[in-house]
């Protein structure tokens, strides 16, 4: 990250945030740090938006570039009585005006206390002293001036997206897009000549799963993108495979897979043929068991690595999110704000069926990620420090901050290495605060392999070479960018 | 906490217990703490009598005020091969003789070594070095001076109840009552003209639990103490508004409910109803299905959470622990000796119909508890840090410790932060222990809030502000009190 | 552990090695840590081979010796791509010749990297310092001198497994055997006059697991060495007494029980018979139960409780590991390849049945383990600072490293106690680790004992005397050696 040489830096952030606080062993993270800190950012999982790079205009204002899509921001302040309408979310149906950005900013700022002791607080810190200049800590104060400062920032040539892009130094960006986007922001990224490194990647939940609204809908869309026979179990699996193919062609190295649990099945052909068979006579009768859509679910993951083995599509399983909790609330404002609750995920018998027919195989990545932090130690480190095919992604969502990265590698790295990780993922939409995230991930594991060293468990050369890997190698090598 | 001023202080308790080794660190936790250890002591949810302020009379003796009653301590001793009898509890029957205190006292002091690294050691060491001023630690050479100077304190009128409440500066202290209780010592509290706040919390459990022993005798009671009939299920749910009404007049501002499971329930009217009915029969015929049971309990937090909402009580929700589970042992000796065990309990399924019924009213407050650490991460923070009606309660029983305390702030705070939490609960019969029990929670708080300074993840005044917070404010706003 | 007049010493660990940075603490730990480092060892669980000890001939080169029968190392290189043929493992059926030792041991070598941050680093360096007095790290360039050390000094006498023993300090040592072990070379052990206390410990799992390979044969093999009808419930029975009391012939004080879950049952004697009948038929039909299989092992574990009662034998239950989770690899190399992979464990309902039946017997000590952490404070502490028989076994497997130590005595202390708990067990078949592993327990202890010091939470007599217990006392008392 390009940070130092920000003309706006403020210098409100401490040099030595996150790191532990002996001296000593604040002396060692200090040294990793200084090593890595600069590295070029490896992005391989996010949900940023690649129409921002391909049309390059301004960011319109600071509410809806930072606030209103920030589900970290609209559940925090949901959960203390704000209304999501006073945040800018549309009420399904809803004719009432939001309100405008600055009376957003204002409602955010007087409760910016809120985040306190939340990765959030160190992100928005971040992008306001880092990227903007602004004074920090956010206040009811300095609401206004934080505000107008923001908005001429945003104005300027050095704030379009792609500026930013340069300037936070990023290497590569992967953003995430379902089997029926067309790629056109991807293809006009490319059409432009400009050399940034944005890259898709291949999300086929709307047409694995079942459950979700509209499949019959996404799956004829998806036959018509594929020229397939998608209403058959082979045109259906070459589909994937058309489709797998262009996402390749834009630049995708990986698929993601968004599953309510971690659920594999490897069935034989026919038994398989005649399941996706039963899913779609549910489907279109309307009487879809939920067993039938969580045995097809499990039935695809299987069916994604072996078409990986063959195309080379390193794969991603994010299971254990309950989807839209709060069922009156996603009545009226819809997914993704803020109501997505993590649930209890077994991975040791809900992996197996994959894991004992493609396991095996060195030539295919299967990176697992966990929102519950109890299978680290129990199932997760264990199973990636077994077979050659599976690596853990970094510690996700709820967990992507200093007492969560840390859980990570304090239970995962005695029995999983620190080689069969992965490195970070952002997996943000917020795009000014990949730096940041970034940043923090980097410090976190100074922070830990200090205490390494310190502790003498790990010379300082060998800490040095991991915090490398942490950093930038190892996202590079997993994700095959 | 008054203990500054207290004339038996002996000064054995080192000044800078619980705070991190770290110098900078620990002078920051020293500063926090100093600005909050004397704040008076709001105690919502505890088990204290209600008669001991009633009659202020003299506690009678070391053994049966601080040994015989306490959990803590007859289990450890319990599992480490004393008989129960010898601690003074009496089994079911017997016709032996309880041994005199000081033989228990004894027996205890010569064992006080297997309490090294738990909560009770520095609760008791508190209790007798600033309470009664002994020499700590106790042993079996200093037993017998230790047990004269108690029983000639306790003689002392500023030992009896009352002065002691002064002493230990408690704002408010809440006792926990069933419906079935008419609230005399209350009633003489008030009548006396005392001005300590001690105040009572609705807890249904055994006219709600069908499966709890004579729940038919406890509801013909409860519709006696209503004037209801509450063996009709409109009848039944007015003698719950009319005992909350009562209770509310004696101070109480919540409710609390200690189910074996989370589960909620939200059925219809009339299918509640037909619920009802069905325990009722069940239960007079002696063939209560376990199901039915569990049903009407889940149902009945949601009735409950209906009711709060009217009324204003802050409802709370203790579920997870194992009752009894040493049956022999219960058998001989009843409930409460130290033989509950947690289980696994799940939160988001559970909840899922209450907080879709009504997690979304910013009037409620549901404040739940957990023995199951693993959810801390997983399920209550995130549910806290989404529904406007759900707060966390604070490191319960088990883990209302040094460690658990500090995973409890480490494993919520991002993503609940502070303010979805309530403060401290000292959640105790063992009246004596309560300032001791406040301490290791301020202490413990200012410890966590020190290494955030210390880490630069929150600047100083505003770890100050959230230590006040965590130490009384959020106790008094969360209870309403 | 008599380390420091080992004459290889390399000086090249640091004495400071897994104490906390800070220097307080450190120096608190290091006090701690100079008054129990070389007390005897005691190992009272463990894999080693009794034959070593009963022919003391020399090991035979550094790969087959340290590398290819530990699974800690096959698994993480086989994780990281190396072939398990390249390590020495002999695929089923396979003609290839396995390679040199030299060669496994460099592609051992050149992977050293992968270790770090796990135990097994800490342990191999160790090894090769402390007892071979070769450099660390090793590497690829230092690879080849280091073997030929290796190989210089297993030729020596003072390298021999009887000089180790001595050399290591080990006052007793258990090795674990099936009941259809004839303990020959435990006989000869004691046979050859050599005073060094070698063990066994009853296993009887391959007898009283209907689902494992072979049963019936090892029921045959099982009646011909006790000489009772086994296929008769009192028979089955009655041999179990009798191999027993041949077990603690040879010293054994224990049993240990290796079961896929936690269940126990505790049927009348009628019911078990016909359960027993059950498992036979479905076990010669070719068509048990899987459920009957479990109730099998769950009831034979309070058959075994009760016998224990009786003779006085410890009893050790290990439950929670999915046993050959790779399917492919176990058909192709057996069992012990790394590819046992932890599963989510209960105890409070499972253990019930044993321990309302036999959990409040003085005479009886229950040693239960776990590879769930989840439990520690959950369920396992409570259980035993409860239960008179129950007691924890130390951190296991996975969890048997520095921080996996360090979150059992912090999740499990405050509600157990130090006392419910039994010193450490080193459950190796890596011999030449012993010592490291019991040095890594002994520095973690005291690292935590000094942390509690520091933060004033136990004076630093007191810890001492914990960590003498800890160390050498607890163990030796638990196991009765």
């Amino acid at each position: 990250m390009n940070i130092d040489s920000n003309p706006a830096r403020s210098g409100a952030l401490h040099p030595d945030r996150l790191f532990p606080a002996d001296p000593a062993t604040r002396a060692i993270a200090r040294r990793l740090y200084a090593q890595v800190h600069a590295l070029p950012i490896i992005s391989p999982h996010g949900h940023t938006d690649p129409r921002w790079f391909a049309a390059n205009e301004p960011f319109s204002d600071p509410a809806s570039l930072l606030l209103t899509p920030d589900h970290y921001i609209t559940r925090m302040l949901y959960s203390q009585g704000v209304a999501l309408e006073a945040l800018g979310l549309q009420a399904d149906g809803s004719r009432q005006a939001p309100p405008d950005p600055r009376s957003i900013w204002r409602t955010f700022a007087a409760r910016y206390g809120l985040f306190r002791g939340t990765p959030t607080r160190l992100w928005l810190d971040w992008v306001l002293a880092e990227v903007f200049g602004t004074d920090t800590p956010l206040t009811a104060a300095n609401a206004d001036a934080a505000y107008e400062r923001i908005c001429g920032r945003l104005a300027e040539p050095a704030f379009r997206p792609r500026a930013l892009f340069e300037r936070f130094g990023i290497e590569v960006l992967a953003t995430t897009e379902s089997p029926l986007d067309t790629l056109e922001h991807h293809a006009a990224i490319r059409a432009s000549g400009w050399p940034g490194r944005v890259i898709s990647a291949y999300r086929p939940d709307p047409v694995i799963d079942a459950e979700s609204p509209g499949f019959l809908a996404s799956l004829e869309r998806f036959g018509a993108l594929a020229d397939c026979d998608v209403f058959s179990w082979r045109g259906y699996l070459e589909a994937h495979r058309v489709r797998r193919a262009f996402f390749a062609s834009f630049g995708a190295t990986c698929t993601d897979h968004g599953h309510p649990t971690a659920r594999t099945q490897d069935l034989e052909p026919r038994a398989a043929e005649a399941l996706f068979e039963r899913v779609l006579r549910g489907a279109r009768a309307g009487s879809l068991a939920g067993a039938e859509a969580e045995a097809f679910r499990a039935q695809m993951l299987t069916e994604m690595a072996r078409m990986s083995l063959d195309d080379g599509l390193v794969m991603q399983i994010h299971p254990g999110a309950w989807r839209n909790h709060n069922t009156p609330l996603y009545r009226r404002f819809g997914p993704n704000i803020g109501a997505d609750i993590p649930a209890r995920t077994e991975y040791v018998e809900a992996l197996r069926p994959l894991l004992n027919r493609f396991g095996n195989e060195r030539a295919l990545t299967i990176i697992v990620f966990t929102l519950d932090e109890s299978s680290y130690s129990r199932e997760l480190a264990p199973l990636a420090g077994h077979y050659p095919a599976l690596k853990l992604g970094p510690a996700w969502w709820f967990h992507d901050s200093p007492e969560g990265m840390m859980r990570f590698r304090e239970q995962t790295t005695e029995t999983a290495g620190f080689y069969n990780t992965v490195g970070f993922n952002d997996d943000t939409r917020a795009f000014l605060s990949i730096p940041a995230r970034h940043d923090v991930a980097r410090r976190i594991d100074c922070a830990f392999l200090a205490r390494l060293v310190a502790e003498h468990r790990l010379p300082e050369d060998e800490a040095l070479e991991v915090a490398h890997e942490l950093a930038y190698r190892l996202a590079k090598r997993a994700y095959r960018l």
